[in-house]
C-alpha cells in the first residue's frame, strides 16, 4: 500500500487517471481503492464526464459509496444525473442513513422521494426520520448507525459482537447500553470493556452518568458538550429517553467551522454568502439585500447631516472629521460585538455572567474614550492651525460616542440571543450603523449648541 | 452513580459543596469522585479559598490531577500558590505531559524551573520536550501518551497489553506501528484489532497509508487534515520519520475555536481582544492600539476632504453622501474580505483557484455597484428635490467604488497570506479604512470635475 503525501500526490494521481484513461480496470482497481476514501473523491472530482462514467462501471455501488460521501452536493448531483439508477440506488442503500439524508435535503422533494422508496425499506425509513428533524439540530446532525447493548451482556459477548457489526457501525468506540424499552441507561467505552475481565456485565462497568442531547437540541450546543467533555460522541435521546441516534466527533467539528463562518457572516453582513462554490450572479444575488438594505440606512444618515445644513455652512471643515468619528464609532462597536459573538459562541459567559461583562465593556468605552479624546484635542489644532473650538467639538463627540458604541455593541447581540430573535440584526454593520447615526447626531448637536460662542 | 444535567446540577452541587464544608470527608469522596472530572473542575471553581484547601486534603493528587487538567490558567496558579508542594508535584507527575506543558508555558521560567526539576525524570523529559517546539505548532499541542506496537505483535498480545497500558493513555483507539528505530511505518485502529482473527500479526492487518505531520506543522494545518480525513487522532513524527507523538481529536476542536476567534479578531480589529476574562484597563489596553492607528487614518481621511472644501462650499449637501459612500464601499469590502479569510481557514481555495474566486469578487462587485447606483439615481432626486446632479455624482461614485472596494476586499487578505505578513494588516478597519479613502476620493472628484457644468 502507498501513503500518500504531498511529495507522491501528483504522481499516483497522475497514475490513476492515467490506468483509468487505458481501460485497465484492474489496475485502475489496484491502486484507486486502497486509497482513504477523501483522497478517492479528490482524485474523481478532477475527472471528465466520460472517465467518470468509467468509474461507475469499475468499482460496485458498495465501493462508490465511500466516494460519494466524500463530494460536495453539486458534485453528487452530477453524479446522480449520470449513473444509472439501479447503480444509485444501491449506492444510497450502502452510505450512512445521515449522508443520504444531507443529500435528499439539497434536492427537489420529487428527486427525493423517488430515491426514498427505491432504497431499502429499512435504510429509507432511517433516512425519513433523519429529515424530519429541524434544519441544525441534534436529531438532523446524528446518525443512526451506532450500537446498543443490554446491561446484562457480558464483556466478551459485547466484543464478540462488535467483530460482526463494528464494520457498519459509525463509532465503535462508545457503546450505548439500552433498556428493553429502548431507554438509554448507561455507556461503555471500548476502553473499558477491553480492560474489564471477559466475564464481566456491562452493568457493573458501565457509566449511568450519561450526558446526553434531545433530538432537538441546537448543534451548537451538542458541539459545546462534546467539546467541554472531550467526548467522541453524545447519545440522542426522545423526550422519553429513548436512544435514537448518537453525534460523533467528527460531525462536530463540520458544525464548529459551519458555526464559525456563520458569526464572521453576521460580523460582516455577508450571511450566507461566504461560499466561494457560487457564481458571481449569485454571490450578488445574496449579498445585494444586505448592501442595499444598509445602503438605505445610509440615507437615514444622509438625512440627519442634511438637517444641519445651516451649521455645516458656518463651518465646512466639520464634514472633514464625519468619517473620523464613524469610523471610531463602528470600530469600537464592532470590538465589543466580537466579544460578544465569541463569548456567546464559546461559552465563557456562563462563567462570568452577563453584566460583569457589560460592565467591563462600558469601562473599556470610557477608557478608549478618553484616550482618543485626548489625542484629539492635540492633533486637530496642528493639523488645521488655529481650530481649535474644531478640535474640541470633535474630542468631545469623540469621547461620547466611544463611550455609547461599546454598550451598542454589547448589549445588541445579547439581547437579540436572549429574545431568540435572528442574530443577524446583530451583524457588524447594524451596529456600525446605528453607532454611525448616533455618534453623528452627537458630532453635529454639539457643533451646532458651540455655533452661537464662535 | 448519578447522571447530572441541568435539571439535578445545582441540587448535586450544593450537596457536594454541603458535605465539605461539614467535614465529611467520605462523603464528599464519594459524590465528588463519581463525577467527570470537567464537572469536577466546574464545582471546585466555585469554592473559597478554605474550601479549596480542604478538597486537597480530602482527594489524592492522583485524583486532582484531572481537576487541575480541566481548570483555566488562572484557576490552575491559585493553586499552585495555595497547595503544599509535595502534593502539588505528585499532581503534575499525574497529569498529562502536554497539560503541564501547557501550564509551565504561562508561568515565571523560574517556577516553571523549579516545578521541573523537581518532577519525575521520564515525566519532566517528556514536558521539556513539548515546550521546545514553537507554539502553535503539532509538536506543541501533542501529546506523549500514546501507545505504539511492533509490525510482528499478535492482534490478542496487542490487546493484552492495552489492558495494563490502556488506562494511561490518552487514546486507545488508534495504535501506531513503528519498527525497531522507531520510524512510524503503520497504523491499526482498535476496531481493526478487535474485527482481526487474535491469532494475526500486525503487519497483516496494519494501514501502511498513515498520513502524519511532522512536529513543525502549523496547528491549523494538523486540524484540517484531521477534519478531512474524520480521524480520532494524527501522528507527529521528526523530519527522519520517528513518531514523537499524536495529536488527538480533542485538542484539534480547541484549535479550531482559537483559529475561529483568531479569524474575527482580525475582522475586526479586535486581535488578542476578545478575551472576555480580563479587566477592562486590560481591555482598553489591548484595544487602543488599534482604534488610535485607525483613528490616525480617519485623520487621512479628514486631509482629503480637506483638499476639497471649495466643492464642499458650493455644494454643502455632498457632505450628506458621506456616510453612505463610506459605508457601502466598507460593507462591499468586508464581505469579500469574510468569504477570503473562510476560504483561506477552510481550505477551499484549493479546489477552485485564486484567479477563479477573485474574478467572480470582482464580477459580484460590478453587479452590486450597478443595482446600488440604479437605486440612487432614483432615490436621491426623490429626498432632495431638485437635485438631479447630486443623484448622478452619488450614482456614479458608488458604482466605480463598490467595483473597486469588492476587489480589495479579495486580493490584500491572499496577498498578505502570499507574503507570509502579519496577517492583521488585512484586518476588516484597515480594508474599510483603504476604500473609504478611495471611495471618497473617487466622490469627490467627479464632484469637482461636474462642478463647471453646473
Amino acid at each position: 500500500m502507498v501513503r500518500l503525501n504531498k511529495h507522491n500526490r501528483a504522481q499516483y494521481e497522475n497514475h490513476i487517471i492515467e490506468v483509468l484513461k487505458q481501460g485497465d480496470k484492474d489496475a485502475f482497481r489496484e491502486s484507486f481503492l486502497e486509497l482513504h476514501p477523501t483522497d478517492q473523491a479528490d482524485i474523481f472530482v478532477k475527472l471528465e464526464g466520460k472517465m467518470r462514467k468509467r468509474v461507475y462501471e469499475y468499482v460496485t455501488p458498495e465501493e462508490f459509496a465511500e466516494v460519494f460521501q466524500g463530494l460536495e452536493v453539486e458534485e453528487q448531483k452530477q453524479t446522480v444525473q449520470e449513473a444509472d439508477k439501479k447503480y444509485l440506488y444501491e449506492v444510497f442503500n450502502n452510505m450512512y442513513a445521515d449522508d443520504v439524508a444531507d443529500f435528499l435535503g439539497e434536492v427537489q422533494e420529487n428527486k427525493a422521494l423517488e430515491i426514498l422508496t427505491s432504497m431499502d425499506q429499512e435504510e429509507a425509513d432511517d433516512v425519513k426520520e433523519l429529515l424530519s428533524y429541524e434544519d441544525e439540530t441534534a436529531g438532523a446532525i446524528m446518525t443512526k448507525e451506532f450500537i446498543s447493548i443490554a446491561s446484562m451482556d457480558r464483556a466478551s459477548d459485547v466484543i464478540q459482537r462488535l467483530r460482526q457489526e463494528g464494520p457498519d457501525a459509525e463509532t465503535v468506540y462508545y457503546l450505548y447500553v439500552a433498556d428493553e424499552r429502548n431507554k438509554l441507561v448507561g455507556v461503555v467505552s471500548l476502553r473499558d470493556l477491553i480492560v474489564a475481565d471477559p466475564g464481566e456485565i456491562v452493568e457493573n462497568i458501565m457509566s449511568t452518568r450519561v450526558v446526553s442531547v434531545t433530538a432537538n437540541t441546537d448543534q451548537e450546543e451538542v458541539a459545546k458538550l462534546i467539546r467541554k467533555y472531550d467526548f467522541l460522541a453524545a447519545p440522542v435521546v426522545t423526550n422519553d429517553g429513548v436512544l435514537v441516534g448518537i453525534v460523533t466527533v467528527d460531525d462536530v467539528m463540520d458544525v464548529l467551522e459551519d458555526e464559525a463562518t456563520e458569526d464572521i457572516g453576521e460580523i460582516t453582513a455577508a450571511k450566507g454568502a461566504t461560499d466561494v462554490n457560487i457564481s458571481s450572479f449569485t454571490a450578488a444575488k445574496r449579498r445585494s439585500p444586505w448592501i442595499i438594505l444598509l445602503m438605505f440606512f445610509g440615507m437615514i444618515t444622509a438625512g440627519v447631516i442634511g438637517q444641519f445644513e445651516e451649521t455645516l455652512e458656518s463651518i465646512v471643515l466639520l464634514a472633514a472629521f464625519i468619517p473620523l468619528i464613524m469610523d471610531s464609532a463602528g470600530n469600537t462597536g464592532t470590538q465589543s460585538l466580537a466579544v460578544m459573538v465569541r463569548s456567546l459562541a464559546t461559552g465563557s459567559f456562563e462563567k462570568k455572567g452577563l453584566a460583569h461583562t457589560i460592565k467591563r465593556e462600558f469601562g473599556t468605552g470610557l477608557m478608549l474614550g478618553l484616550i482618543c479624546a485626548a489625542v484629539l484635542m492635540v492633533i486637530v489644532p496642528i493639523i488645521y492651525p488655529g481650530q481649535l473650538m474644531l478640535g474640541f467639538i470633535v474630542a468631545v463627540s469623540i469621547f461620547l460616542t466611544l463611550s455609547i458604541a461599546t454598550i451598542i455593541g454589547a448589549v445588541v447581540p445579547v439581547a437579540i440571543n436572549k429574545l431568540k430573535l435572528d442574530p443577524a440584526i446583530a451583524s457588524g454593520p447594524f451596529i456600525t450603523t446605528v453607532n454611525d447615526i448616533l455618534g453623528l447626531l452627537i458630532y453635529f448637536s454639539i457643533a451646532t449648541a458651540l455655533l452661537q460662542y464662535l
